[in-house]
């Protein structure tokens, strides 16, 4: 189906709470492991949702707004959260998470966007044209996709305790394609 | 690492919340679509997942305290929910979901279960032999199983509306091994 910026709204307004509802005050063996080296906590991936929230959404939905494709997206920092979440706790960041998304969808409402101006044109640095359409349809499955993320890395803790049922729980079989 | 009774309780005691936060009243394009034929929707998900609290998960716990080994499980009926969740709103589903998990933990915590009981032995009907202590850290990895299905059912719904993103999108290339 289209993007559907009602929709889209919809969805994002209800992540924050989400991940709030999930993961605010779980035991840290829950929130703080990860799946192995190189891989990211619960408590990572809401940092890594904040710095979304700062650096990639809106930001380049007001460049396709502004230059349309003559000026590309700035890079995304994948690993930013290692740095602006230290020392903070999940609390504060489920607080700054669900802030930011507050403050964002505001601003994107604000906007007004209609029919014409979702199909305007932004330029990617890897993936090249894209639309506004695209980058908010995105912006909602980026959600999901570490929603997913979340689930599989919090069930990894328990891969050996629920012995031979591991083999009807299909999280435990998903091969880590959303870190 | 091993299941741990009050890791576990909290896990399962926020599920229901997060569930809440994320579906209710959201519009029925993410709530009521599947990934496909002979696929659940998020509203399907709900209603399996009350299933297992009526039928599953206590009554095995309790089956593994009375009977051990000596009688095996009742088989699981997966698609019971097509039947019970009829001519219901997700939004009833939600609270009926709610409402059974906080008395069947209430339940669980009754049974003031230690470290012996946690190592007694029932008879899967297809697994064999399992203890109780792997019966409770699979009721909370389902949940997981069903909240990463839930995300990937609903990122389905924007697979062709995020163009070229598709490619950074982990969600989107889950195999459906969580269904």
């Amino acid at each position: 189906m289209e993007q559907n910026l009602q929709q889209t709204i919809s969805l994002l307004s209800r992540t924050p709470a989400a991940l709030d509802a999930l993961l605010r005050d779980l035991p840290e063996t829950w929130t703080l492991r990860d799946e192995g080296d190189d891989t990211w906590s619960a408590f990572d991936v809401v940092g890594h949702l904040i710095h979304g929230e700062r650096t990639d959404w809106m930001p380049r939905a007001r460049r396709i707004l502004q230059f349309g494709e003559s000026r590309a997206f700035e890079i995304f920092d994948r690993l930013a959260q290692r740095r602006e979440s230290q020392g903070k706790s999940l609390g504060q960041l489920l607080d700054e998470f669900g802030r930011l998304r507050t403050e964002n969808l505001n601003d994107l409402r604000a906007l007004n966007l209609g029919k014409e101006q979702l199909e305007l044109r932004g330029q990617h640095p890897a993936l090249g044209v894209v639309t506004l359409s695209q980058l908010l349809a995105t912006w909602a499955v980026h959600d999901l996709t570490h929603l997913h993320q979340i689930s599989r890395i919090m069930a990894h803790q328990y891969r050996d305790a629920v012995g031979p049922w591991s083999a009807y729980l299909g999280v435990l079989r998903c091969a880590g394609h959303s870190s």
